[in-house]
């Protein structure tokens, strides 16, 4: 079967609400991955948009699911929740955040309507860091209220930094630095303004053997004027489009090996 | 001054997510004002997108910014809210719809970020009107704790109906009708089916002396599967991409003439 | 079957709170219409007490009630509820005002016991402006919850103004001006202080084409104290107790005539 | 000074809500005592009305106010709270019952906008015995958050029973019983229907040492139909006028005393 | 049946956590009694620890379980609830207090806990005065929801005072006073220190007819700061051990009666 | 200065409840260090008591706070959590599990207690994974709200499984396999039962390179009966004591080491 071909006026989207809600539920089934991005509005420093996280999640989000859909997969994007949980840059105007019962609330409520339309399998695609714990935390309740399979992945991956490994971010370069910058400045150069980009690392908090923003057995709470840099955390001036490009498609292929694996796991035993 | 040359990088921009932060508050004054926007992702029959009410709020309101920008206002858009306040289509798959509690304290705390930016005005632009009593409470809510000034304006704003005045719509043409289904033919044309549009009138709630969807003293509650249509109150089947066009043009106009009121008004006394 | 004659001890009492428990459950049928008068205690300036908006709400809808049982409708009146959301005048000492959270919560609660009594309609008299668009949203949440068909309507209708047509309030005589002051003349002419009454018109937000108090394109979030005015919007000074006398007449004359388009008004298509 | 002679359109009225609120402001002080009956809406067996709570606290409130003024208090009522915490009855049609949550918040606010009065108390003056611990949660919260002196006071109090101590009512009677329906045999004998009138004493639950209705050391969980009776506990087939008025004579006197006592008792230490 | 011997790995233990959840579904019946012990860690002043309330709610509900089960009853203990609703005592360093809705909520979930064991019947074994009125509302809640019988009693049972009823306590010794550091003296008296104990007793709110801490009519609200004493309410300075011991042998004493009373009650008719 | 001696009847504890009010006052300072245990009571399987995680919580962080003091810090210990966010468990009978919001607001509650006593850190110590990510969203409200400095680490540290590097366990021994069952055997033998440990390895979702239980870069929402286990995720049947020993060892070090970093780590930089 061919999922693409049965709804003549919008052959090939992958938009799930440009189709007709009779249109959603003939055609999904148990087999469905529904994909939320979920990106942000906030400060990310004098050089990038307030909406660098939402492009992220949206372009990325988007891609993969075009390039999951054309592989095989019955895979559709929701549009990208843009106003999310950023109260880490809450003290910086043109921020735009959502208190964490809300956030939470919010989207306990996509997986409610995920559930009606059929699809058995929700994904997020996360471009904002500040949300993954708290999506976390809902991947379970949207699995124990409305028994989908839920799944959160990043839309950004990393890889090498732009002077070879992590160059000197010294692993920091988690908002706004390097990566960040030059994904936006490959994806919408004309948003960036390289000419305020700075090294904002705070070595003051590298080194630490067992506290670290990710991945280390001891996690902290942080709000990004913290420390001590214009909300920023990480190496912007090393920023390039061209590395931007890079990690742009390792990004994108990764989000779609993602939702190959997610199409075929299950956390209940074979029949 | 010009509001719109001094950001080198996004000029011409009045997407408020394209500036930085420090963007954002050197530029924002009392005067300036935050359009956000307010869509819906619901079903609208078997011959309409379920984006249906984003498209009419996200372009109307775009370009109501962008028009009003170019008239001299210091006017901004947000991201287009696609969730919102659908209960009335819960039973219908597609639908993603938020509890009314989840979507007051969503628009409040877009209303807590605008404040912040310093901005001293914010327009919620509706495309569903399944959003405009619960606005109506946020509008006051926004406005005392953050001492914003604070409108509510839609975005279709009605002209005689296709064939004339309502023609045989019976007052009743409020969702999936001639209307909404003429300007998303104007509009996206690839999204909609006439094949399965067909009248939907409700006649036996028409015709009364109180009791009116809108406008009339006596309101009533309802779910758009009650009245034995499918989902839909209007006659789709009259719609043309020609009467989408001058609704679009006219509820543009509308917009923009709105906004131009809304910055010159003040419910405060003249000093 | 005459709905006055089977309970001996209270012929012809309409406050179902005077039955008991039991009588209740024997007499309530799908076509029985239970009315939630809501008013308010809240300032209404110098001249008026805070109790204005209850004592309309209780005794108009207690009045239409009687009226419309003597012409044949199995209508039931609850006690007026007397706090409510006066958010508008919490500046003002003597005003009672619930959050929109407890107040909603409240009137759906109120909903949900209506629907335990088999009673098949819940009609909301409402005395105050400051709850339309709350109860509008209600109305839709309880139908949804708990199936009753819903209403909302005024206990106050507007005629052409003491010496014509609006005269000078501009359409402003929203709060404490002309049509309230005359009522509390012509019910409580005691709680009246027509030596404090004066022309509150705030003449400054008079005449916009787009932005009304009411029934304009564009709304707006206001508190009482936006206006320069004590807390009034209107001309109090012009009332009369003849007007009062007439206003209760229409007011009353009205919600009989809602009441009888209620009993009859099925959003559901005729079988 | 006389509190009653200084609003000359509202002669010796003490309803807060019939002063308008800049009166309040003007005649309101740290000695002033706010008093807030609580009554109920629920079911009281098939002899007596809804309302029955409801007269009590109204009344006795009502009387007690004015008394108390009339020997000297700065004191005044509010309306009465008739939708209370009556869950324990939520399974008879006619009840209408508010969640703890959503009376703990009503009453709660209402102790903010007393605060806001200038008042320095609020007296709960209760009928219904399932508001008492939710109250009693409530005073330490008000007088937390607004700094006001709290109370709570009983609108029914207990006599020997009409044929002596108790007679047969075992302690039980404490919804519908001998003590209720007299009270509303007194005041509203048209509400009574003595021919349904039995006795319901739960013996079952009589008769132990540690676990009591009220005053035990041991509390239980009940609903008002788990003591196989029809929602009624105690004896109401013993219920007379007469008991009734010596029992309203003793209650509001007991009233009055205690708002005496509370005008003059001060949790902090003398100065 | 012996309810002790059937678990080989952990004989005789009476604490529900000791047991595996298999092992919880296989024993419990509809006669298991599960024992929810509810202390406090709030300030008593400077001579006793914060963790008081904590210690006589955990080892006389401890012990009381332990006698209780030697004499064959089938109840069990669930961990202590260290932090409960302590906010009259907030503005002291040290206390860990929750909201009242938060209390409200953990409580009710362990009742939801406790009917999915299978146990029928739910004990409160409360040290800490500030939450009986919270729990009483709770345990109708819990009954309502779960079905649940549902009980409160208290883990400190009075006696006349170290020197005679009452000695001068005034009937005021409700908080780190003689009953209470007495308790501690004998339990832990490394935990006391008697050189800073005093008599704190607040004689200015002793001796009112109707107001009363505990047992009077008239409730009052307070914060353990009112009353110009160092946050306690009582006579320290007459505690002794051996008065603490008597207190604790008459507090278990009184604690095991009840869960007798516990098990042979139920507030349905019997069959 | 000791921290340990100016307390005469309290020499050495590191338990806060078990100094009084005055005492935290006294000594706490922003060089003070808080640790909350965070434990579970939720099923683990036959062969484990509900304890499990509390036991770890309890244990491995009072032994921490105790080794950290002695080591020179001025770290104190709260009472453990006993009922934390185990809804991945609710299925399963002797589960105490608490909603998302309550464990949230509970948490962030002892924060604010914490910010009272003039610490000026917070440290989860957590023994239940299921906790993580909600401790890490209130790990940034608490903050935010009390400007703490807040931290999360973990009770048990892992080693090369009992017969080498995860010997089988296929990296999925996260609930009561190898790990945890040892570490009970050490700590309490008399509450494991080795008779029903068995080898429960979900082999079907091992060998995924995104998704894992922890680590991967896909997280997904699970619950614990649905992997065709009891409940159990790991191989309980490769338990020993000797491993729980060296487990136990490694454990408590990493706790102690991750203090004394938390004691210099500072996100503010260096003045």
């Amino acid at each position: 079967m061919s999922v693409t071909d049965d709804t003549a006026r919008t052959p090939g989207t992958r938009k799930l609400a440009e189709l007709s809600g009779p249109d959603v539920a003939a055609r999904f089934t148990a087999d469905t991955i529904v994909v939320q991005p979920t990106g942000a509005v906030e400060h990310h420093g004098p050089h990038l948009p307030l909406l660098t996280d939402f492009l992220l999640a949206d372009h990325i989000g988007g891609a993969a699911v075009d390039r999951a859909a054309a592989e095989g997969l019955d895979v559709w994007q929701l549009p990208t929740l843009a106003f999310t949980k950023s109260d880490e840059h809450s003290w910086a105007p043109g921020t735009v955040w959502l208190d964490a019962a809300t956030m939470f609330d919010t989207v306990v409520q996509v997986g409610r309507a995920v559930a009606l339309t059929g699809a058995g399998t929700l994904v997020f695609a996360n471009g904002h860091g500040g949300n993954v714990a708290l999506l976390q935390v809902a991947l379970r309740e949207i699995r124990k209220r409305y028994e989908l399979k839920t799944f959160l992945m990043p839309t950004l991956a990393r890889l090498p930094g732009p002077d070879g490994e992590d160059a000197d971010e010294l692993g920091l370069g988690i908002h706004g630095g390097a990566a960040e910058t030059s994904m936006i400045l490959h994806l919408r150069p004309d948003l960036v303004d390289m000419s305020r980009a700075e090294r904002w690392v705070p070595e003051h908090v590298a080194g630490f053997e067992k506290i670290a923003f990710n991945g280390g057995p001891v996690s902290f709470g942080w709000l990004s004027d913290d420390f001590g840099t214009p909300g920023v955390v990480g190496d912007a001036s090393r920023a390039s489009a061209s590395y931007g490009a890079a990690l742009w498609e390792h990004s994108l292929a990764e989000a779609v090996a993602s939702l190959h694996e997610i199409a075929r796991f299950d956390p209940r035993p074979p029949a």
